[in-house]
């Protein structure tokens, strides 16, 4: 039998206009805080965001953007609260506190569920943090959501590049869209990833510079907003077609 | 049924003294780098060490060390290679070239298998890269080998930290023993993760600076060695009583 609730998650969705699945083949690579800066982004230069936060390996966003004591509300469904400007749901409201680790079937279940019954309402742009790599969350959120379109970030590394490679694969294979790479954390001159980039017709969006300063802007949104990483990502938004309404 | 592969895994590495799980709260904090470095230096110090990468996210120590062309022997179950005076296996000899990623419940039956079939013989130290985080993958090898102790690695990040608080209370709730945390990829003064680690009664085994050299080393197991980074895990390796046998 298939499953009731996968016919209404479309329905759901049915005002989003964007949906960016931001990924990476491996941990690690600032993807979390690309997704948190890219959503704040959007929503200040006056879209409409959602941002949703899968990535139950180390769920991170709520930390990056202060969000505490919110929490989703009732009404025939689940209505995300408004954090600076966007609305939020992270898995972390299903899984926070919980004694031990949900098994990856769980896991997929109480994603399956809460694309089921959040009502996100009209958005220009439906940011998720995904979790790393092409686990069981990365297969579910390719089944179920028919606009998901990927935005991949990696560091300038061989070793976060190899896992990029399988993703890219897959995600070919599948036929889902690509918005392009963006290299994160660079610290020095190489066209390793830009290179890679290119043989495998995947668009290269831009190269993020190391900011030491990035980990003292946690939990404070404005101070984020003026670091030279979120410059870049700004930057990353301003020349990429896909992020422009 | 009790699956009758787990009444013989524990069998199978009767003659392991130390199994030593390299972990994390999340990826990209150098675990397969520290897990290949040490399973290298406790080898050279000349112990007999396996090494086992687990870490079906993104296994990488076949890159780290340069680990081509090599398979395991079938022989009344699987005899691990040699590398690099190591016994080596890894869980990319079961899933390389699929064309899509294993689901949850047939990593975990993918592992099992492994370390049911598996000769190491006799070792001093088998090293396991686990993957990151506490996952389906953690919870099986805490339940299936009784003599594992973990060894986490962390960055001084606070979103890195949080993750690995997770993975302390797990462990403790469970009584599985804590080597203790290995701060990598410091890049300037903090004693957050050493306070940190002093909190949570878990022993604060040492910092490794950042290395902007290490990224060329990958693939080239002398130069490796030669890095600040693999003096750094010299280091913790000689001042950590469990790595003396």
């Amino acid at each position: 039998m298939v499953d009731p609730r996968l016919s209404i998650v479309n329905k759901r969705l049915g005002k989003v206009e964007n949906i960016i699945a931001v990924s990476s083949g491996k941990g690690g690579v600032g993807k979390s805080l690309i997704a948190s800066t890219l959503a704040l982004i959007l929503s200040r230069m006056g879209h409409r965001v959602g941002l949703l936060d899968l990535d139950f390996t180390s769920p991170s966003t709520h930390v990056i953007l202060n969000i505490e004591g919110l929490h989703p509300e009732e009404e025939e469904g689940i209505i995300p609260p408004e954090a600076h400007g966007m609305k939020y749901m992270s898995i972390t409201y299903y899984t926070r506190d919980e004694p031990t680790p949900m098994r990856g079937e769980d896991m997929s279940n109480a994603i399956i569920e809460l694309f089921a019954i959040t009502q996100w309402g009209a958005l220009d742009f439906l940011v998720i943090d995904m979790p790393p790599g092409i686990g069981d969350a990365t297969l579910d959120m390719i089944r179920l959501i028919e606009k998901i379109r990927f935005l991949i970030v990696t560091t300038p590394s061989k070793l976060a590049f190899e896992t990029v490679r399988k993703l890219i694969r897959l995600l070919k294979e599948l036929g889902i869209p690509i918005i392009g790479i963006l290299e994160n954390m660079k610290m020095r001159e190489s066209d390793f990833i830009r290179k890679n980039a290119e043989e495998h017709n995947v668009p290269y969006l831009g190269e993020i510079h190391f900011d030491t300063r990035l980990e003292d802007s946690i939990g404070d949104v404005d101070n984020l907003l003026r670091t030279q990483f979120a410059q870049g990502v700004r930057e990353t938004a301003s020349n990429t077609p896909q992020f422009k309404t």
